[in-house]
């Protein structure tokens, strides 16, 4: 408790992320008070870069916190959940109000807002932090997405935006809005990364059956799309992982395992969109089929009750087929963020977080794992009209999916015909065909319910409730 | 407190779930204790159907109670959530070591797990129950899935059986496992529902469409498919409610609003479903696609920005697309049925409940709404290979699935290409080629994880996880 509050910042938990954000503040000229729970980490973290900049190594947790200018801000950067609670209570009794407790795990934004409303009590602020980039973003320039209070915001901004990646000049980095609205837009932003995934995997997947194509002669398309509209980090990834051969000679795709692991923000956003009422079929499918390709027992049953017919396939005109992919990856790709925004709104307005789409995706231009020239183009769509209905119907991107759909009917069709599995470029065009439709055949279903369960049904033709007297004999219908 | 306990079951909420249910009770025999919090309800009860059976009428709780023999069991039968904790909270105090407590609405299972659990530790018996069927099913004969401890189904079993549904001889109840096994598995037949429906609502948009027919022609279609494998209540009633007129003079499902409605059970399926990793795609695509068709804004601007072409479709062969429509439902319907009776099996396994497969398809074969020839063949094939991997792998399954298999493609590639919404036909195809893929695209997303995030990966050829160290230059593989 004897040292001198010199540190701007600190950051507790240095493990490879909480020590690149270290090294990153550092680097940028912020003094950083470091502590882990097991010193060692620390030690090692000022010896091999202690160079980098002003670190303030601490052993104890009362020093860490004493190391720190006040209003104080601590980054913790543990395990979500229980660890975090752990950390947090641990912290509490050695601050005072008005300091700052930042959570940059990937916490679920109920428990920060648990725990943002418990510590506002005490006179704490607590600012759950979504950061994106994995190891490589935390070091030299993730994106970052804080909640909390406006007034934490004034202390952590100029820092966060200094250390976030730029684009065009604009940090990624910008306050989204009150308590658990950081660690939500994480969320929604992972699970777009997984729709994003599984459609380059199935995009993937379908030249390599209707081409009869190699990894590497895939990875050159991939490279070539990366210099259109499609570019973007995970499509730049894409060609490079597709190229890449293994120490056996085979190519690297073919002697990784079959299985997709997941961390549970997939199954998260899709959990608080069901409960949003907001369809998010695209990140949905991704989900489930990461979990669907880790039912090995299933799989091996199913494949030896419907062997496939051999790698029969293969499309007349390969250039054609390429170019019908590349249209149904973005138009299916502009489906899933039309959705994940949507998600975006929906959770601002239950959680009355008052979060700027545009400004959403500003952030996302540069440093996470979704960055993408296609941001600016949403940053630009919301921007111009932040009341926009649904992505879908901005102007470039109403256009780019009318250019495409044609392609993208003949690549669903051709994958059902195939049986190339494509799940999320399938719903996607079920998706908007659904939402374009004159009328859909909820109207049925809203006839049924009204047959078994008296659930009542509205009618095209006037204001009200109804509900037909299906056992009776004339079937009368009444006002319910 | 001066009343004699002559009644063998209670029934409190006397709405008319509660109503119906007293009054099968009272029919079968057994002396029913009726209690409701405005007396008006009980007094009518009494007066229009007091010819019926014993009804023992209480204006009050206590009175209620002391006129149930011991162990007293009591039916509780009102909304879910608040109201149910309430009439809980006052029953509590009136009742002894070994009564029960037996809720019938539709709680979802987490919350009668809570309950049980805390009701256990005062020696009182909680059984959630899940009673499927509408009001007809309560009055002659509900499905009931009682779940709770054995012991108290010694008391229940006996009542509960007599009053349910019977198929050949045999009751459509059956104790389900522990605590709130009876809940889930009621919630899993109603999102199985929501999928069953959502799949009769897009053949019949399909049939529409595809040939130009009206509703009651349509109406035909599914008479004639209800003498055959597909022969259930839902697709008796969607012939009913398509043939019905309005009394404008139009088809009654033309001036039904089409915006599917929902109480929120196919929402807990989803959101357990992704809990216990288990892809339910199409109870899921179901959900979204009641969702969507509520967001009348959105969909008001897509079809302004895309409008549709006009009714060009038109199938050529109406009598091969009929039926390839119809196998393409029987096939997705198997499918939606496999996912969920896989969620079923996992989450018996999550929460040790024991249910079995086969007893559970046996008590939906009648009562319920989801009640179908189908369910026997189901019962069957659990009963004969109860660690069946899937029922897609079921002989009989296994067979249908391999018949429709061209049907399903063509009617898939159809939908995509003539713009008709299919979500859950198509997302069920795509599970299906999922499922009996040789090699799924996951590898590469596992790639792409282990290049952005180190997340490793396995590998086909030997044991371990790796991860590749991407930024070095020789890309050397690292154990993990």
């Amino acid at each position: 408790m004897t040292e001198q509050a010199t540190a701007q910042i600190g950051v507790t938990g240095l493990a490879v992320m909480g020590r690149n954000l270290a090294r990153n503040l550092a680097r940028n000229g912020f003094a950083v008070a470091v502590h882990n729970r097991s010193p060692e980490r620390t030690r090692s973290l000022v010896a091999e870069h202690g160079d980098e900049g002003r670190f303030v190594p601490a052993e104890s947790l009362a020093d860490f916190v004493a190391a720190l200018e006040r209003p104080r801000a601590v980054i913790v950067m543990v395990k979500a959940g229980g660890p975090t609670d752990a950390v947090i209570d641990e912290l509490v009794p050695l601050l005072d109000a008005g300091d700052i407790i930042v959570d940059c795990g990937n916490a679920h934004f109920a428990d920060t807002r648990r725990r943002e409303e418990a510590l506002r009590k005490q006179g704490l602020h607590v600012v759950g932090t979504g950061v994106s980039g994995g190891e490589e973003g935390a070091l030299r320039g993730p994106s970052i997405m804080p909640g909390g209070s406006a007034e934490s915001y004034r202390k952590l901004g100029p820092i966060f935006e200094k250390i976030a990646a730029q684009v065009d000049g604009v940090p990624c980095c910008r306050h989204i809005g009150p308590d658990g609205a950081g660690h939500f837009v994480k969320m929604v932003h992972n699970g777009i990364e997984y729709a994003d995934m599984q459609l380059i995997a199935e995009a993937y997947d379908l030249l390599r059956a209707g081409l009869g194509a190699e990894p590497a002669e895939i990875a050159d398309i991939f490279r070539e799309w990366n210099s259109g509209e499609l570019e973007s980090f995970l499509i730049e990834i894409t060609a490079d992982v597709l190229a890449h051969g293994d120490a056996t000679g085979r190519a690297f795709v073919d002697v990784v395992l079959d299985q997709a692991e997941q961390k549970g923000t997939g199954r998260w956003t899709v959990q608080s969109a069901l409960d949003l009422g907001i369809p998010i079929t695209g990140i949905a499918e991704a989900t489930f089929a990461r979990s669907l390709s880790g039912h090995a027992g299933q799989r091996e049953a199913a494949r030896r009750a419907f062997p496939a017919a051999g790698a029969t396939w293969r499309v007349d005109d390969r250039e054609t087929f390429v170019e019908d992919v590349r249209r149904a990856l973005l138009a299916s790709k502009i489906v899933a963020y039309a959705q994940g925004f949507d998600q975006i709104r929906a959770g601002s307005r239950e959680y009355d977080w008052d979060i700027d789409l545009g400004g959403t995706a500003t952030i996302w231009r540069g440093g996470c794992i979704i960055r993408a020239r296609f941001l600016d183009r949403i940053r630009q769509a919301y921007d111009d009209q932040p009341d926009l209905p649904t992505l879908l119907v901005a102007p470039w991107f109403a256009d780019t999916v009318r250019d495409g759909v044609p392609s993208w009917r003949r690549v669903v069709a051709e994958a059902a015909r195939a049986g190339v599995p494509a799940p999320a470029f399938s719903s996607s065009l079920s998706y908007f065909d659904a939402l374009r439709a004159d009328r859909l055949p909820a109207a049925l279903i809203q006839g049924l319910r009204d047959n078994f369960g008296a659930h009542t049904y509205r009618r095209v033709d006037r204001d009200g409730s109804f509900h037909t007297l299906w056992a009776t004999a004339d079937r009368r219908e009444v006002e319910a």
